[in-house]
């Protein structure tokens, strides 16, 4: 947990007077807006939030952050956003926390995107974490068996009581037990041609900075693009 | 209507009890739909639909068709459909109508698609007709964008009450006002890569038969893939 806080509080301070800022949702994120309310209060810091997800919308309502939609603003100047693996050449997996589509959204319309992470999200490769993907619901079984005849090992991602998860857009999320990724823009292509398939959480060529939190203090790595 | 008519009655020719059938959606297939109800209640035809809209699914509950999801159903023997514009190899725009998602949804699980159209639909080349494409409407306002920066007269779809047109999945429809398309194929993909696009109207190697009403009759063509 002192890691998670340890990088949002350090990503905030990316955050300039007059930017818009696009807002991440998850648990380290969770921290990264918690310091953005603080300094709106506390530093009368004069931002717009774009946020990601409806539970990021009530935390920064909750905490007085001005918002806008993403279509009401021109460009968002930087997102900070968790990341749930993070490979050594700076691909990453999203969307734990099934806020997948809207974040990449987001981050799409960014300048500049920061994903903050503790050291156990850093990975040799991906796939160890489930790979999820956001698909409509009609036709949804028949793209987990397809699924599941590539051998990707799918399973539908439930509630705690056994029903369906929906996404924020009334999607299923379908999580790839895939172990090993070797080749993420090839699957992520292959992903996004299958009709039914809204996104996948693989985020490629998208980040320019890395904020880990190690034990020795956090780790800021900037990423050429 | 004749036209429309005569090759909806004509394509029901090809449904054969037990089948389990999709049922498009639009001025056309309407007419499909009727002849199947008809053959249902007076010939005792024993067939399966699978709907393509609400709208559809609506008209085969009134005609007392036999509905299942198309994810209670192993595969679908034939889809009959119509289609907005087919060029001469075969290729079309489909969505005129705002059902394009579950429309290809269907016609991906079928093993026979059958289109059904007037003779003005058949076209040399697609584009005459607004290609539509489906958008999640958080951040279709920056999609709208980029459509119009690449020069392909993007245009929301509303309702005659000037608000926006929602699909059945509650997503919006731009449409695409191209004139022509010369490459439908690299299209496809340069649209479906766009984060927040759900899907497209371009149907591309996916039918294996039409029919086309002429004012000399049905003109029944078996397409090669």
């Amino acid at each position: 947990m002192e890691l998670k806080k340890a990088v949002g509080i350090e990503a905030a301070k990316y955050i300039e007077d007059g930017m818009v800022v696009g807002l991440g949702t998850g648990s380290t994120a969770y921290y990264f807006v918690e310091e953005i309310g603080r300094r709106v209060k506390e530093e009368h810091l004069n931002v717009t939030g774009v946020t990601t997800s409806t539970r990021t919308k009530e935390q920064a309502e909750s905490l007085g952050i001005p918002l806008k939609s993403v279509d009401e603003v021109e460009r968002i100047a930087i997102t900070v956003d968790g990341a749930d693996e993070i490979s050594k050449d700076f691909q990453g997996i999203k969307g734990g926390g099934g806020a997948l589509l809207i974040e990449k959204i987001v981050a799409n319309n960014s300048d500049q995107v920061i994903w903050i992470v503790d050291q156990s999200k850093m990975v040799d490769e991906l796939g160890a974490f489930p790979l999820p993907i956001e698909v409509i619901k009609y036709g949804s079984q028949h793209i987990f068996n397809q699924l599941k005849a590539k051998g990707y090992n799918p399973e539908f991602r439930t509630n705690q009581d056994g029903s369906r998860y929906l996404t924020d857009e009334e999607n299923y999320i379908i999580d790839l037990h895939m172990g090993k990724i070797t080749d993420p823009l090839s699957l992520g292509n292959e992903l996004i041609e299958m009709v039914g398939v809204v996104e996948h959480g693989l985020f490629l060529n998208r980040v320019n900075r890395v904020l880990v939190g190690t034990d020795e203090g956090v780790k800021d790595i900037k990423v050429e693009r």
